[in-house]
């Protein structure tokens, strides 16, 4: 029986720390969990920390610690809070793996401290190397610390290129499931309300991501990790529109092979293979019926009512700061959709004012970038309250 | 620059080895030709010869020698034939990579002698996997020569298996396009004449693959093949119809995960992957759209209208050299369709009765091996002379 792996999760109770959990609670011979550390809630967190038993554990809000102690004492358990005790469980020195699935650039601290530990890193959080890929890169590559991506894309490159020689790769497609406005004409889409853009054929996700996936600039955002995760210009990686979310994405070799990978639409595959890798563990999960799944249809994405894939390629080759006023613009632009507040193409056009506006800095420090990054919410802001055509 | 990969073909005025030689012939500063083998078309030959000037060139008719002489002899060319001639260009020394590319049992010696020499060998002879499978794995393994697929279901495989781990793979999926009688009934089946059974949707073959990928016994010799080559039980090898012919095989992992490879149905792919693996070459053909050519179907074939699936699973699970008489069966009674001497279903029922009266003897010589080839043939015979209802 080979050793257990120790596994330490920054962002326990979200989606994906929370089923990363259910995996490794049905292979107990296998794992065990050295660190958890969530954000601000409290009972989940006492719950899973009682059942997993880690070494230490951490919550982002500091006013929760004298409860967490309280539950923790008893145990044994080292209970920790704020900014301080997350990059604590994220460097955890027992640990081997540490699962980064912190939402948004709260995640971006603990993140780059696990990385500087050099550890192997399962990374869910895509703020990383949205915002700061350049930066996490050279400080993976100078600890010697492995990157693994947990999503359903990367995590398929990442399979496809298995024994390949990245400089025999011709290019990187991307599949896109193309979202509820995947045939819509540029008129509905103008008049779409929050409950449409909501309506995700495929996969169930939290309502920021499903935006995302209406407008394609999740795809946006992963040609971005996809340029740092393998090292491939913007130019080769391309998307495609694929409506059964079957196959999560493919490579195109340079003799004209094309290796694709395939799965059901759960996130749980992508999040063993980055825990378990470079092995591959029985699934306790349904497999893929592909005679009851097909046919699979694969279109190539309107550029005039997808603009978003063209801004996020746009960011990349302006560098810098681009992507982190890309994002930023972005999540401003989704919540005030959401809120009722801008229509859904005011989402792109908020993006390409703010990244017409931003004036690139080298991305070298986390200050430089979440500097860069509260200044474009900021400007966003005031765009979208003006009026985007204003 | 890399020093260039000497290629010796067994068979280079066949289809494959055509193929082959135009591929060589576009990287000229990579490849060159150590040696040359044909059968009877000498005239061919001589061009090829002359083309390519190999160190040694041999036909297998012995009455050619003669004139293969006149024609070699002013170019310092050895010039040789009979089963000698091709098994000296089989082993010739300062070759790389031999590809095995004589169709029919007549490839069966050269090729062992090919494997006995521990070159690295691109098979495209079906009969050495078919009928010999057990024999040829273990003289392969003895020398330490390496077989590489050259035909693109396994080479898709053995794509989709770079970098992943045997005891990993849950089980292999080849994909068949399903032929012209994939949506025909039983009865229209009985009826079907040679000129609708060689009317093949996607690829452009020989009639006797061509009748073969209508009754599924590609597929079914192909399971055998597969099995040998990646050392897989035949309960874990499954038969997709997918009439696209775009996913040219999958392997689905244990997690669940499926890695599949598509590509253009271009003979070209896998003929270009066997002559230089590990490495990929730029691809001097167009790629695959796959946008154009979707959708992708799958269907599972009906056991009833395809029996020679099951056949040819029985005869790997019979062992020995059960596949040897389904493999002789088969091709006897195509022959005899493709003359109008037999019903298009009177292949599978020929198939099984000689295959329910073969007494298996272990397969662990040519001689065994070609005694059961003939015995079954004759047998065959008899029974499609007598009528197979009878």
């Amino acid at each position: 029986m080979a050793e257990k792996i120790n596994v330490s999760i920054l962002g326990s109770t979200g989606s994906i720390g929370a089923q990363a959990l259910d995996l490794i609670a049905r292979f107990p011979e296998r794992f065990s969990v050295t660190a958890l550390a969530a954000g601000s809630r409290l009972d989940d967190f006492i719950g899973q920390v009682k059942r997993f038993r880690p070494q230490v554990a951490a919550l982002a809000r500091e006013d929760l610690l004298p409860s967490l102690r309280a539950a923790c004492d008893p145990l044994g358990i080292e209970a920790l809070a704020g900014e301080e005790g997350l990059i604590r469980v994220g460097t955890h020195p027992p640990a081997d793996r540490i699962l980064c699935a912190i939402v948004g650039a709260a995640g971006l601290r603990p993140t780059l401290a696990a990385i500087q530990s050099g550890k192997t890193i399962a990374l869910a959080n895509k703020e990383t190397l949205v915002m700061a890929g350049e930066l996490m890169l050279r400080e993976a590559e100078k600890n010697n610390a492995l990157i693994l991506p947990v999503d359903s894309e990367h995590s398929a490159l990442h399979q496809c290129l298995r024994g390949e020689r990245r400089e025999e790769v011709r290019r990187l497609i991307l599949t896109a499931s193309g979202g509820p406005f995947r045939k819509s004409t540029l008129e509905e889409m103008e008049a779409a309300l929050p409950e449409q853009a909501l309506r995700h054929p495929t996969w169930e996700m939290g309502p920021k991501v499903t935006i995302d996936s209406a407008t394609l600039m999740n795809k946006g955002l992963e040609i971005l990790e996809a340029h740092h995760l393998f090292g491939i210009e913007s130019a080769r990686i391309q998307v495609l529109l694929h409506p059964q979310s079957l196959v999560h994405s493919m490579v195109e070799m340079r003799d004209g092979s094309v290796i694709c990978q395939m799965g059901t639409a759960d996130m749980r595959g992508p999040i063993q293979y980055a825990l378990t890798y470079p092995d591959r563990w029985d699934s306790p999960f349904q497999g893929l019926d592909l005679v009851a799944r097909a046919p699979l249809e694969f279109f190539a994405p309107d550029p005039h009512r997808f603009p978003c894939l063209e801004l996020a390629t746009r960011a990349l080759q302006a560098g810098g700061t681009a992507p982190v006023a890309l994002n930023a613009a972005n999540e401003v632009a989704v919540a005030a959709f959401l809120q009722g507040k801008a229509r859904f193409l005011d989402i792109p056009r908020t993006i390409e004012k703010v990244l017409g506006e931003h004036d690139p800095a080298p991305a070298d420090s986390l200050a430089t970038i979440l500097h860069a990054d509260e200044n474009s919410r900021r400007r966003a802001e005031q765009i979208l309250m003006k009026g985007v055509a204003a």
